[in-house]
């Protein structure tokens, strides 16, 4: 294969990787920066922004998250729509720290198979 | 994870895995599937009928494929824009059966994390 392309060195495999549950996807790479992102800055309006993702669509992910498990995974205080902070749950960190370690192995089958096929 | 989850046995792991080149895609589930199609049916036209993908698409696929090797894995026949036919070379067939492998890989990958996480 490698012979057969013209810049084998350029290439790697790339991919997505996602828990697709019955209805909607649970966790993906996005929604795990979300997680990652409120449980550093605190805030899902904060952690929106630092994704250049809408407020709302943040809120979605949120909601559609939390409505598939036994325990939310992200707690919002009071204080407004925008005013009040949001917090890892244990769960959300169980996942935040789960679904890491699966994207790490999957970062490393892709290097594995880009060294198989071009190395 | 599993008692976490509202309904852990309907949630399996779901991705896409693509070679990436320098400039554009090379290789990925769906030029995957169009090669197959074409070295079936035998003709790119077809292909495209066969995958609810236009003509032009399929064309501007094999295109970018053709683009990136030192062989082309499809030929394609005199006959008119649309009526020669297109077969896979022997570099299209070692594409096919690679990318095949790795796709096979794949799907192993998710199933095993499926199974860690949920089983």
């Amino acid at each position: 294969m490698k012979e057969l392309l013209l810049n084998p060195v350029a290439c790697h495999f790339a991919g997505r990787l996602w828990l697709q549950g019955p209805d909607d996807r649970f966790m993906g790479i996005g929604r795990l920066e979300l997680l990652e992102k409120i449980g550093a800055l605190g805030s899902i309006s904060k952690a929106a922004q630092a994704m250049g993702m809408s407020y709302k669509k943040a809120w979605d992910l949120v909601n559609s998250m939390n409505a598939q498990v036994t325990t939310p995974l992200v707690s919002t205080q009071t204080g407004g729509s925008h005013g009040g902070g949001a917090v890892l749950t244990p769960a959300g960190q169980q996942v935040l720290e789960a679904f890491g370690a699966v994207q790490v192995r999957f970062q490393e089958f892709m290097r594995q198979e880009t060294e198989r096929l071009l190395g």
